[in-house]
This record gives C-alpha cells, structure tokens and sequence, in this order.
C-alpha cells in the first residue's frame, strides 16, 4: 500500500513546524501583551451550531462527521431510495468539523456567558477545515488565529485591533499596508445612490474591486440588476480619499454619517499611538462575509502580491443565534498560512530556525558508548540539547548523520579521552576542534 | 436555539488552556533536550491508512468524515436496499479522523523517508478522536504527546524514553512508579508453560490484573480456553522479581532468554545515569496492545489512583504496512488529561497561572479616557500586558470588573494624574496605592 493524505491536507516536517510556531509566538505575545486570553473549542461542532451560518456555499463545503454505529438504522427509506445525498445528512450525521473560529466562539460565549466576564477578549489559534478545491496556497485543512472582544461597543477596540495587526507584523519584519472602512459607508454610498436595498449586491461587487477592476465591478453590478448609471455613480465615490468631503455627499444618510463618525472616534484613539506601518482609509474595502456591520480592516504585504494576510471587522448580534442578545463584537484574523509564504518568499525567518539540538555524541567502541550514554544525560540534565548516535559503528558513518540532522557540535569519545576526562568538541561548520572537561562542556553549550 | 457541543467533547476556558499548555512546556522542553524535534500530521488520514489498525473494535471507534458533495452518486442500491451501515461506509466516506498518533507517525515515515535521517526521532503533540462511550476522565476527543525513534533497535532509546518519564513527572512534581516489562518475558512464560499458541489469550488477561486481580486473570485466562493448572502456572511467574531467577525457568525459551537479556542491556545504559522517581521490574506488566515486541513502560502516579498516566514499548515493523520494511521502532505516550486531573487534585499548577494581564487601565472622565489609551499603547509598546475599560464609567463598575477578570493591578487616571504626569498604581490583593511616573510604571510593571 502506498501511503498518501487526503488532498488539501498536508504534514509539517519538523523545520515547518518550528516556522509555524515562530509565527504564532509572536502573534501570541502581542495578543497577550494586548489582554487577549486564550480558549480552545472542540475540533467537532454539532452540524446544527455550523448549519446555516456560513451561506449556501459554506454549508456545501462543511465537512460532516458519520453518526458512530448503525447510521442507517432510522434513515428514511425514501431518501435511501431517491438517493438524496442532501436529505440524508441530517439522519446520518450529526457532527461536523469546525469551519471558522468565530461561530464556534459565539457559541462559546452564549453557552459559558455565566462564566465569564464582559467585554471578553478572548484569543484561539486552531484549525478549520473547508471542502474548496484545493489549489496552491489553499488547503482544507488550515490554521486561524483570531482575536476579539464581545460585549462593547467602544470603538477604542478597533483602534486597538489595528494597532495588533501594526505591532505583529513589524515584530515579523513584514511590511504592510492596512486598510480602513466601515460598512456603513458603504451603505451610506448605496443610500446616496439609491440602491440601499441592493447593498449586499453593491458590496459584493466591490469586494472584486483588486481582482476585477473598477470596470469589472460596474458589469458585475448591472448584472447583479443595478442599473449602469447608478452603478458608474457607486463607482465615482471611490475617488473620496477623506472622510470630510465624503461628509457632504452623505447629508440624506444617517447611516452614511454614523460611519464617518465612527471613523473619526476610531482615528481620535488610534492617533494617540504609535505605529510604524501604512494606514489608510479605503472606500472600496468591502469584506465578502455580510455579517460585518462597522469598521473593516485589511491587510497585505507591501512587498508580496498574496492577497490580504489579515482582516477584521466589527458585527453586531453574533451570538443572538444561540441566544445571547445585543452582544457587539469586533475581531481580527491573521492568515497565518500567507504569512508563512510571505516569510519564506522574503526570507525572514532566522537560520537555523529548526536547530534544537546543539551536540551529538560519537563514541568509538562499546565501551565508550556506555561512557558516552552517562555524559549525554549528564548535558542534558543540565539542560544542554544531546544526542548520541545508537552504536559506535564507524566514525565517517555517524559524521554523515551529524550532517544529515545538521547539528552545530558533535563530541568525540574514544578510550584516551574517558581516560583524560576531556573531550574533542567539533564546530561543524568550521570544522575547528578544542578540548574541554565536562564543566566546560555544559558551558559552552549552554 | 440552545447552544451545546458533541458528546465526548469539551470547551477549554482560558485558566484551562494555561494549564494544559504548562504541561505542554514541560514535555516538549524535555522531548527537545533529548534531541527529538516536532512533526505534525493532519487530523483528516485516508481511512485505507487507518482500517484494520486498531482492531475491529477500534475500526467500529473510528469517527468517519463524509465525502462532500453528492455522496451517495455511486453508493450501491442494494446495500442501501438493505440499509447496510457497515457496508456503505466505503462508498460514501474515504476519510477518518486520527485515532492515535502512531499510525499516522508510521505512514508519514514510510512517506517522507527519503527526506528524513535515520534513527528518526519525533515528538508529536495533537488530538485524536475516538468514538467511545464518554465517561469521567474519557473523552471522544483528547490529546496525546508521543515521542518515538525509529530506524534503530539500539536499546540505548528504552532507557532514554525511561529517563524522560524520569524527568518530565519530576518537573511536573508528579511522584511516579515507572514499571518495566519486556514482551518477549511474556512471550517466555508462555513457552515455559506450553501455551505459546495462546499467548495473545495470556497476555490479554494479564493486562488486566490491575482491575480484576489474581484470581480474575485465572479466570480469564480459563474463559479463554486456557487449562486451569496451566493458567495457574502462569500466575506462580507474577512472584518472580529477579531477571536472575527467570533465567533458570526459561532454560527452553530462546524468546524469554532474549527478553532477559534485552532488559539487562537496558538497565546498563539506564544504571549510567541519575534517576529520581522508582523503576521496577514487573513481570505482570502486559500493555494491551498487541504491536509491542520488546521492552515495555508503563507510569503510574504515586499519590493518585487514576490508572497509567504514561506507557509505551518496542514495536518491530510498523511501518511495514505502508511499505517500508525492517524499521524497529520504540516510543512513549503522556496521558495529558490524566495527567492534568492528578496536577488538580494535588494542587500542583502554580498560582495564577493564567494570570497574563499586569494591569487594567481605569479613567475617570472622557478626556481622561483618550489620554489612558494613549498610555496604554506606551505599556504595551514596553512589552508589559496592559488593558483598558472601555468607557469612563462608574468606578465601581470598573473595579468590579478587575476583580472579575482577576488582574493584579489597576492603575487610576483622570485629570489631576494627567497634570501631574503621576498614576495612582493600585495593588488589587493587599490595596496599597502608591504613585508613579509612566517610567517608573514600566519599570514595576515589567
């Protein structure tokens, strides 16, 4: 049997692993520095939390997780009969796999509200899974890393936010652009147009703005059922790059103008900080997923043509699905798999990222093995990072393997140095040699 | 809708997550001082890589993911005709969640070996699923830490993962008895008393004398078709506590022979080095599963009475299933939530170990709002954890709120701070109040 993994999954070997885990260090540091805590939810969400959440397309790409057992025992004969895949799964499958970390927290929230405490800023970097195609740099199975505050609706939280992604990707030495809206300007564009009960259509046209081109946005407008004219009129409001000339054009959009002023209470908190990275506002920043209903933020590398790395927005009601009512939110997530391409397309990660261990053993003969096991759990006792090669089998074989793993250091053991009680250390790189007692040892490798 | 989460499964408060990811540390701190190093595989396998593995039990346990899509398309009529759970199963789902993480270890060897070096030594730290009856302490859905080395049969590893066992509980704090056995012991005991045929009947029943003691194991043993002096003769070897001894009953036993002296060889490399917990010969020692070949571990707690809170062994030719023939390999599992019950009930987290905030930020007035979450960002830039209360209200329920939120202080602002460019610091445990500069606050803080 040749083995394989399902498509669009993948395994990390170890120097993927310990990148990975550089990236989300530094973005927990600085979600912790920020207030944010951590809380992890189950991989396995009952179908009936993720259903209906994610649009007709998102429930199409939920994977569902086999009832256990006789599945089919109370299947409906008819369905089996008809073959009705989508009929059936509700009597077959009751679980499914996490396809986002903000339903499952909304869930969280509503179901543990006793327990914790308001506004709550909670961090989680877990995996999610979609059935998409796969394609390069899409996979389905994924990491998130998310922060977000419920229960507030100030606005010095997405101020905050911002400064995260600010801080985050300065601490990866990542150059960014990061940029602003809110969803009530963009309301405020279709009430001035006259299409407010279009705006889902409007915003999802704009959202193609990058990919498309302002062109391509008006034809898939008038698609969408928007007359041309309007659609050329939605379109002159992306020439607006400050909010007070944006102001005049709003004067018969309450909405309109509740978005301008939130902008300006986010910037009165932004303003009082310092951040090193671009910052603008966008007007035809959209964000595809209609629950945003304030502020939006995106992010991409100024350097790498990737795509957004980053985004966020403020929703209200999340949780009022599972109960919880007129509870506000804001959050941010950071595409954690782009930034890892990012990283390694401008090579940012440190050498030697992956090299944990600092010394391999190389004993002679049998009984400088034994000898050998008793110094190796001396250093790592002290905390040094050892190993030794499993038998003293010929030095030009256990140099290979020191090679091979790419240790800085190995450590020659033969008779005359047990005798001596001093040790060959090797520098791997140079290939320079110096003679040290164990003491000395744990020194210098320490 | 009243929100909830699957059977099996738990939701992770942030206190729960600091604690789990303290006993993380403390592993993957060991496991890296040994010189293993982090591979990660998905949590979707191809079901081909996971049926037959675990045994028809642990097929029945597997969770099943459902093919996405029209997945009934090709499902045969008559076997839905017949509404056959079992038989359907292939044609509607070719995915599975992870059962352990041995088998996707073996898989990805057998994978990647031509950009691995061998001996191989890898600690892996995920979840797996499996669909057993939830109880107390059991859960569908739990992690598990493994290290293993494969590609050498060197004995040195038994006594390496031993002395990590050794380590980790040590700086857990946890008491251990760390009980050894060797397979191929068992194997010689069941020659000696002529029933090699039935030694998987022997050693299944052995493996429970924990739980049903002597008797029970004779019992057993009868039920499953071994005589009854036979069976009692087996059980007069559970007196036998020296290798030395065995020897003389294992005079026709080439196997039994064999497992003596891979013990010896064991305890040669293992008596090199410093221990701290007890290490005992147990020659009723069994480990249920059947892949073991050599030596065998089993940890229990010394103060808690919980069952085994670690255990591994040799196993010879796992990765021969995926094609990759004559790779011995030994290896080691933490129960992690066991692991974490015995911590709680001996009280051995340290205090406020999901204390990560310093200080909460409390203003007065609007003004005096704006000027903290400028201050703020200055803590934070200097790397202290810092937060806000998102609006100037009442004192009170500001102060309510630190309390909640459990952090160790506050500091008060408003206008007559601002002036004088000093914050009142407020120890929330003992009350004192003492004023400081924002260099000074940094300093205490940091």
């Amino acid at each position: 049997m040749k083995p394989s993994i399902p498509k669009g999954t993948r395994d990390f070997l170890p120097s993927q692993v310990a990148k990975r885990q550089f990236i989300f260090s530094k973005i927990k540091k600085v979600f912790q520095t920020y207030g944010y805590v951590p809380i992890e939810t189950p991989v396995m969400e009952n179908l009936s939390t993720l259903t209906g959440k994610y649009g007709d397309e998102g429930d199409q790409l939920l994977f569902k997780v086999l009832n256990n057992g006789d599945f089919l025992k109370n299947a409906d004969a008819e369905i089996l009969n008809n073959k009705d895949s989508k009929k059936l799964v509700p009597s077959i499958a009751k679980r499914g796999l996490r396809y986002d970390l903000t339903v499952p927290f909304a869930r969280f929230v509503a179901m543990h509200q006793n327990n914790i405490s308001f506004p709550f800023k909670r961090y989680q970097i877990q995996q999610v899974w979609r059935g998409d195609r796969p394609q390069k740099g899409r996979y389905q199975e994924f990491f998130q890393c998310d922060a977000d505050v419920v229960g507030s609706e100030s606005l010095m939280y997405e101020a905050e936010l911002v400064k995260i992604f600010d801080d985050v990707f300065r601490n990866l030495n990542i150059k960014v652009k990061i940029k602003i809206n809110n969803r009530k300007v963009l309301y405020g564009i279709a009430e001035a147009c006259g299409i407010a009960d279009q705006f889902v259509d409007m915003t999802v046209a704009i959202d193609k703005v990058d990919k498309i081109g302002k062109e391509g946005v008006v034809k898939d407008m008038v698609e969408r059922g928007i007359n041309e004219d309007t659609a050329n009129k939605v379109l002159t409001f992306f020439d607006v790059t400050s909010l007070n000339n944006l102001e005049g054009l709003f004067e018969n959009s309450p909405t309109g103008l509740k978005g301008i002023e939130e902008l300006r209470t986010f910037h009165k908190y932004l303003d009082t900080t310092q951040t090193h990275n671009e910052i603008a506002f966008d007007i035809s920043l959209a964000r595809g997923l209609s629950y945003y209903t304030g502020c939006i933020v995106e992010v991409e590398s100024k350097d790498v043509n990737i795509g957004s790395i980053g985004g966020g927005g403020r929703y209200d009601d999340l949780t009022s699905t599972f109960g919880l009512k007129n509870v506000s939110g804001v959050g941010i997530s950071f595409g954690a798999a782009r930034i890892f391409d990012v990283m390694e397309e401008l090579n940012l990660f440190p050498k030697e990222i992956d090299q944990i261990l600092k010394v391999l053993l190389i004993a002679f003969d049998e009984t400088s093995h034994e000898f050998a096991f008793s110094l190796l759990s001396k250093l790592r006792d002290a905390g040094v990072s050892a190993d030794l090669y499993p038998k003293p089998t010929k030095l030009g074989k256990q140099m290979k393997y020191a090679n091979q793993i790419n240790v800085p250091y190995t450590l020659l053991i033969g008779s005359e140095e047990i005798s001596k009680e001093t040790f060959a250390l090797k520098n791997m790189e140079t290939g320079e040699q110096s003679a040290y007692s164990l003491e000395q040892l744990i020194k210098a490798l320490s």
